[in-house]
């Protein structure tokens, strides 16, 4: 999610934005932006680079622009899902961007549609514009504020319209948003500093929970927008999600951060052993911090596909399992005859990481002790990251050994949740939930993961049966 | 506009009817279906054969469906505005097709934005979900009912929900549909009768103005939706925009039609002639009956290429007015040292017609009498015909003589008012709004028409600023 | 096929001429420029509108082009075989566009291979630039008659060089060509004369058999390539596959004799009826001078649907025998209760005209006697015209009564040769083989056509086995 | 380049081994399989998952198949280029797909347009095919090795005929070419070993320089096709190209190589510092090394986007520079008041480098140190590589203390060839041509590498001017 301010390439700045935070969500891409006259929108299914022909950003003109990027839930993939969200109301035209999820939209859905409203898409984000849409209030601030305070959940939101650009979030503060300024004295909001990094913007500092910031003429105005509360940042941007070349948490290098969770893993869970390996891309901070601490060389021994992902087949006959193949193919001289450290940053399912143990042992591999970089993950999020339902989360099904054995690892190690609270900086609170089980308004009731997960097949334009409707 | 109902290849039929009616719009096509589970939804920009690939129709099960296509009008060549809508409200998922123009949109679209709707689309048509969605009545007809008296203009409409369809009429009855019965027993009903003989259907009748059709299980209500009004049926359905092969007013051939208001023309306007040619297609049948009552030969003077429309060059130097040409080619052979009657079926603009007589002129020809098979179109049409503003309109502009003078004929003769209706079949009352400026419920606001021309650009997902916004 | 000469905007007067002669072939389209440096080509799978984007035209330069659409035979539909051909050899590079077909490609294709040539295309048109290749002539002319001493069959031809473009005819000058002059100064050569027209081209004169334009620097040389023989122009180029606003044989109006054809069929096969209707559009002038000369009325009682062919669906069920009409829908007020003449222009397979005989009987037609304006096609062609084997052609299998009792007729005539010659100009001399079955050298080999049939699948640059292979 | 022989899902192989060897060819991808009848292509423009949907495998049955995938030269981007070359020719049907860059192609070109050649691709590939087919031999064996006696430069080639697979090596053996067993029994042969993991092949061997491995029926032939010569294995697959988990030069591990010249280059060139970082990714094993054997940390310093490449934006004002940042952005805290050793696989303009040395400035990097693990590139390589002119080459035009300070760095160390050829696996003998510029067969005409420079425009069957004409 990106936003710009007050620069006459506004568009191509979303775009070059979007491109970094392409991990955040390769499901679909949008950008509107709005020249003072008109608000414009391009969206579609897929990569920046696919729903962007150069042709597109030229249709975008304006001095303002808000982005996305969507990641794969279950469903819902489909145009009408994409973000920017746009919408036509009585408070003139209104484009919405929103990284999170809402944890009482059934019951929004409910009320909404009891008075009146009609839905368009089968996203969360939709609720929040008729809201405002139905609040009375002339002042918009106002109107959001008010809306806001119906609205449970993980949010950060950037809003434009017709001559101003809103960004918020929520009062607990679960997703990232950052500020920076460009070089032309214009202004930038993202999810991740690297967006700000690739624009040349320089970074000021996170929005605060609760905090909005409204860019309207040549005013920045920062102020509460609603009351915060004690911050529960998602500990997962760090662990897994973000870049590592993004800061987060104050300022702070999350690169280097997961380097200290490989070095405290290392003092936890002691091994003697030849190798240390990483699962890469995302766990070889953690691989380097883990062999930096233990002493244990570190080795590349599995190589990563940088194509993967893009591909279909389905073979029969002797083609079984080349699936994880296309993914990662192991350095074999690397691991024959070796005690190997593997060290991944989080188990899900654990599919992938048992097909891995599998690959090195076929390398030769004379043990292999796998190191997880984050506590086991017992519990659903319902705060912004896709997650299975509890039945799927191998940790919420099994005892530590029992993983082991059926990884077929001869040691399996997760840092210890203690462990991981010390490595973080200490800037912020976080939402360490899907470790503890501790949802901070309450666990909410399954059905409002529904809102992603309508079932719909991903043709353009393909739209089915919706989602909140109360009977269903 | 189709709706199918009770048959197993609903959707088939849907897209073959809409082939069928291909002139009717060739912007954009849409179709959904519903399995009694789920609505599905299919649509896009283009032609039905671009729109629909076969494994399209694949994904629009069940038994009954609907479908449209729009035609271009200056803007709002959007996705978003292709039909069927699709929306979830209280009383479920609906799917809706309308043919027409609503002529109160903007003080509708004032009054729902009060309290608190929200606009995906730019269009009149999404207006009418919000009247039902903000409707209290438990009882969907009567919802329909009450919502339907807000409302003003022209509208055939078709709606799907979870167990039913519904189709119905504006109380004047402005634009066509009609109902048959297909060979499995199940219904169809469409704009034109061409599209139940191309699903092999029989023809039952005409819907009646302010009447309804409801098909729930296995029942078929008819039943007076709102109290009928002396009816407006289009005139120029008749005139020019309905395939000769339709039959309409109450079961009369639309060619035997045409080629009556050649014959009347011949008498109204008779001129010494050598050879009476038809600006293809539309006009042969007219020219047909000018040929036939005057006794002067009838010749192909023009060929039209039928794979106009389908090209984009911008010529410099020497290319210049190959425009016309890539539509027409004269056939010199006959108009070289003749006398030659032109007809076609109205004059909008003139700018064709004064090329295809330049074109008749270069050929040879020495004489050019252009006889018009409707009376001059003086008057922009608000209930369903896309027409310029006043001051586009020739005839609004020009004397007959000055427009003779402007267009390079020997004579120029239109068709009277009373001659037209002479030849019209009498089972109807017609709107002629577009020839006497009497519009039936006093002429609309212009702004009205923003509904469908707010200047969006066309590109797939393209959507800029709306329309019906008070200030704008 | 087209070729332009001195005209600074080559490629689009050749891209306007391709556009009017598409009904000469839909399959693929290609143009070849050349600016003096450089040979550009860019050819596709598709209609001329579907290969070329705008930006597709920029890509060639110069101010000499030829061009080609080709039309779809029963294989080799594939990229490769889209022309214009182009390679490189010897003499530079030259591009190539091909009318006709060769009837002594077997032969060719044997010797060549046998002498070390190796063949990218399955289309005969390759042979002969590698018959230029293997000449050893440093003048072009002189390998370009050598070469052409070896072929057979028929073709006209466009060549484009680096600083010179040929266009020739076969010796028995099978296939049209045509030259006019653009308004420039610049020269146009086509297939047809509606491409002249569509350029704002003058019409000079036909190429004749045997005859070579080179056009070279400033120079236009017109000289006997070859010697000529015997014209043996295509009869059904005038009968059915010309446009009617071409000019043909000797500047006759194509049009005019068609209407001439129909003249002669009232006098040779009159009936008592009440109305003439055609199969449209291209047995329109035919019906139309059969209506003149019996004094019959002449309605329109088919319709034909412009967007036809371009469908897929496969229906179950009830939508059989909708494909029909898909083309053709009845007009039924002037079929119902009435003894109707159909005019069509040529019977091959007999398919088509069953299915409207029996739309035209469920219309109400009392009696239906059909009437074909051209002899009984009984002999495949093998000079370019796409015909299906002996065994499928029906009069080949039928007599006439046979015919008329399958197609379900109360009478069924042809017109006669002797008519056919009569009406036709008496400029040239015909090939009417289809007719006689007198080839002018001798029956081709059958397996000559599989140069056009090579079983290959359709997909963009999908390629097969091949062709002339000796042992198939 | 893959073969596969003698697999019920042969095409499907190709299919994941192509996708394997991605990184050895972004510009075209195809596959040639054959059922016992006939020949199959498929091929086109891009990646290998844009080039084949699922239907297109569907498209190539048959036990036996071929691949390939092209790398971006400077010009001849297009689909006629693309391989495998299809011919026919007097042995039949033939599939051909060629790694490496004939040397005498201009030579060939001439003499075979003397013998009446025409060419339709502008690569050197389709020279071979040309030499073969103007062979008189019955054998087809025989026919070849006589063709490739008249064949200079570098090939690894593999062919696909009706009943057989043949795959080869030229004399010196520049390119890799490796063998496996699938586990059907059937066999691969593929450039990277990495392709027969995915395969789950057990790798067999390399293939000898001059060797040809012949299959047919159930038998594997291997035999001398050519004398072998002094062996001339690129040094550059070994150093950069190659992917990691490849093996080479008899079993070899490439990343242990490439660790191995990581720590040459640490004993070579060692420099107090506080951190050691790679130019991701394929500079990593060589950091590694060096850190290693410094006992320098190593960090990652600098993050790789991996969509990088697929962006097209030029955007003005502020947004300059941002291309290198598109691809790294560098990681602050591990730089900022740090003395940095940058590791990098080889300069070749110096560009990026140059860039990435000012990204790590602005990080705050108190000093910069660079250091490549090949030698200065001095020379083009003529074999397969592609690569600049002369002059675009940096260490061919300044010296190492000029490029250092051109370059903006504390000092610039490459590894010597001494200590190259020390760290390479000692089986083998290596092409180190583009460092010393003893051409094996002496340095090629300049002109032959117009062979991949024909300046043709990258659209699809766009094709322009050729290559070899002499008077070019």
């Amino acid at each position: 999610m990106v936003g710009v301010y007050n620069h006459p390439e506004a568009a191509k700045i979303c775009y070059l934005a979007l491109y970094a935070m392409q991990h955040r969500g390769q499901e679909s891409a949008g950008i509107a932006s709005h020249d003072g006259k008109r608000l414009h929108l391009h969206k579609g299914q897929g990569l920046v680079s696919d729903v962007f022909a150069p042709a597109d950003l030229e249709t975008l003109p304006g001095s303002r622009a808000i982005g996305h990027v969507r990641y794969s839930t279950t469903g819902s993939s489909t145009v009408h899902n994409a973000q920017p969200l746009r919408a036509n109301y009585r408070g003139g035209h209104i484009a919405v961007a929103h990284n999170g999820n809402l944890t009482n939209a059934d019951e929004l859905a409910k009320r909404l549609e009891a008075s009146g409203a009609i839905f368009q898409s089968t996203t969360d984000s939709e609720l929040l514009v008729h809201l405002l849409a139905q609040n009375r209030s002339e002042d918009f601030v106002e109107a959001l504020r008010a809306s806001l305070k119906q609205v449970r959940g993980a949010y950060s939101i950037t809003m434009l319209r017709d001559s101003e650009m809103i960004v918020f979030k929520d009062p607990l503060g679960f997703r990232p948003l950052c500020m920076g300024k460009l070089r032309n004295g214009g202004y930038i909001v993202a999810s991740e500093s690297c967006a700000l990094d690739i624009a040349g913007a320089q970074f000021l500092r996170e929005i605060k929970p609760g905090e909005a910031v409204l860019f309207r003429g040549d005013d920045v105005d920062k102020f509460q927008l609603l009351q915060a509360q004690e911050q529960h940042f998602c500990v997962f941007e760090l662990i897994y999600y973000s870049r590592p070349d993004s800061i987060a948490a104050g300022g702070s290098s999350i690169y280097k951060f997961r380097k200290r969770l490989g070095e405290e893993m290392a003092r936890e869970h002691p091994v003697e052993a030849d190798v240390v390996i990483a699962v890469p891309d995302s766990s070889n901070p953690a691989a380097a911090g883990y062999a930096a601490a233990s002493g244990i060389p570190l080795e590349t021994g599995l190589i990563r596909s940088h194509y993967v992902g893009r591909t279909f087949i389905q073979p029969t006959q002797d083609l079984r399992d080349f699936g994880a193949k296309m993914k990662y193919n192991p350095v074999r001289e690397v691991l024959k005859d070796r005690r190997v450290v593997v060290v991944d940053d989080s188990i899900v399912r654990g599919t992938t990481a048992k097909k891995i143990v599998a690959m090195i042992r076929d390398s030769g591999a004379r043990e292999v002790h796998f190191r997880v970089s984050a506590p086991p993950w017992k519990h659903p999020c319902f705060y912004g990251i896709d997650t299975p339902d509890d039945d799927d989360l191998l940790a919420n099904q099994m005892s530590i050994e029992e993983m082991a054995r059926w990884m077929g690892v001869d040691s399996l190690g997760f840092i210890s949740l203690e462990g991981l609270m010390n490595a973080m900086p200490k800037t912020l609170g976080y939402c360490t939930t899907c470790f503890t089980g501790n949802y901070p308004e309450g666990r909410p009731r399954r059905n409002t993961k529904l809102m992603n997960a309508d079932g719909v097949t991903t043709a353009q334009d393909h739209i089915a049966a919706g989602v909140w409707t109360p009977g269903e």
